[in-house]
């Protein structure tokens, strides 16, 4: 089952000629979550042809304009395209009633549901559950409200041997149950254990998302050991000042974080336009965390 | 002297992998001026690699989304560019309620002036005028008020001929007044004619930007023999009704304005995403207006 992460916009305030806005795709077996709108978003959708029908949830980490204008056109267009399906969208309060506003100057009426859930940044809270995957938000800390977000694939059945099936020739309407951990009783009333019978489900993978946000170490026990980290890394070492007092982080404080949750990959993005090479924030992550990876407009990672 | 038209956006409502939403670039010498902004516009300048310290004018023919919603990100990254010149929109008056609310909204203080000139879309008024050109607006007919707009590089002097100054001998505080207009007297009293001393100005040139309106008589007057004439041309000539009802015009119909006004060229734009092939859209117009061409995301066309 899928489980990746679409980059379509990994600049910071600023687009440039080949990094757009601050928008992310996640695809989760059939699910696509959106993260952040950055203007330009709907166009790197079409690019990416990402599929627009499938597209039900957008989780806004903060009130920027770079990850949220792009909201604008995406409903709209919605609209012209005819949407039935209800939107949900993940935000901060405030965004609400910007969008209403923002409908009634425009004479735009919606002809889709659009399910609007406040999100608390000030605290963690379990915002999104379905049969396979959850989110969680947290805290990060910006100049404004702004949350991160933990999608976590559910543990899934346990994996039925087909040798055992044979052996013990176990009928069909026992597997389910086999599968969710029972042990297997023969009709001598012998007690075959589980653990002979299954193997351990593949764990669910997980994936966090971290932009807009100073270095801060409270990040660190809600992404524990998680399979992909996008963390944000708008500025080098060098601009550690810089990235301070605009509430952002070094590509080496994302490694940072990255390596004291013992997470697997990161990802780095939310670039500054000041740097012409960014393997000079890359290599600065590397030496605190080596499985570091710059965000390119267009890729796609495996979680 | 410069004066060219570039497309960054020429896709109606939607945009598509390969057209963006509406937005067009006159540089009339060292003037640039932007024709709406529609989503993405700022990253389409980028590409495009138009100067933004050069951008002071934006002329937004009506508010709809897709001329207008790029507005929000192109004024806020000018704020984060340090911009300091003034900067000048001209448009339908609700517009600058819509910016000032939000501004207020989203937090935003602008750092540069924001001059806004409130276009009345029911009258032809002249709205900008410099030594070199001047814009007059005149009224479309569109759901919402909807302005054309009209540029016109202005007559230059006439063209002293070298042969002359060196036949007369004519002294050089005498020159300007002779390309004004003025007669050559000689000592001995004799005049000289003004038209066997000079040539004819290249006259000025002149474009015109027609978006959207339904066809639309009334424009002819106003565009008489330009030199080049953007229309819109939605939609293609058997979904007329479809024209009708939305407001738009027909490829033909952009065409019978091109004719009636004796202009040079005519670029037709703002297409339907419906059509796969906009070459049938040329077909139509070319038949009854042979100089028409389809806009294309990032071509230029000189005037």
């Amino acid at each position: 089952m899928s489980f990746s992460f679409t980059v379509l916009g990994s600049s910071s305030a600023l687009p440039t000629s080949t990094r757009n806005l601050s928008a992310y795709v996640l695809h989760i077996h059939e699910r696509i979550f959106l993260l952040d709108c950055g203007e330009g978003t709907q166009i790197q959708l079409r690019k990416n042809k990402i599929k627009f029908g499938r597209l039900n949830h957008i989780f806004i980490s903060h009130i920027h304009g770079d990850h949220s204008f792009g909201l604008f056109g995406l409903l709209s267009s919605f609209n012209l395209m005819g949407r039935k399906n209800d939107l949900h969208i993940y935000a901060p309060p405030e965004l609400e009633n910007i969008l209403n506003i923002h409908f009634e100057l425009f004479g735009i009426k919606l002809k889709y549901s659009l399910i609007f859930h406040r999100v608390n940044c000030n605290s963690s809270e379990r915002i999104y559950e379905d049969k396979q995957v959850y989110v969680d938000s947290f805290p990060l800390v910006h100049r404004i409200p702004t949350c991160g977000y933990l999608f976590v694939e559910k543990e899934k059945p346990r994996s039925l041997k087909p040798e055992m099936i044979d052996l013990y020739s176990i009928p069909i309407d026992q597997r389910q149950g086999i599968k969710n951990g029972a042990d297997f009783i023969k009709e001598s009333g012998q007690i075959v254990p589980n653990n002979i019978l299954t193997d351990d489900p593949p764990p669910g993978r997980s994936f966090a998302y971290c932009t807009d946000t100073r270095f801060h170490r409270g990040i660190v026990s809600k992404i524990k050991n998680i399979d992909l980290l996008f963390h944000e890394s708008t500025y080098m070492d060098e601009d550690a000042n810089l990235a301070k007092s605009n509430f952002h982080s070094t590509a080496r404080e994302a490694a940072m974080i990255a390596k004291e949750a013992g997470v697997k990959k990161l990802i780095l993005g939310h670039f500054s336009t000041r740097y012409k090479d960014l393997n000079l924030l890359l290599n600065e992550a590397r030496k605190v965390f080596p499985e570091s990876f710059l965000a390119e407009d267009g890729q796609m990672w495996n979680v």
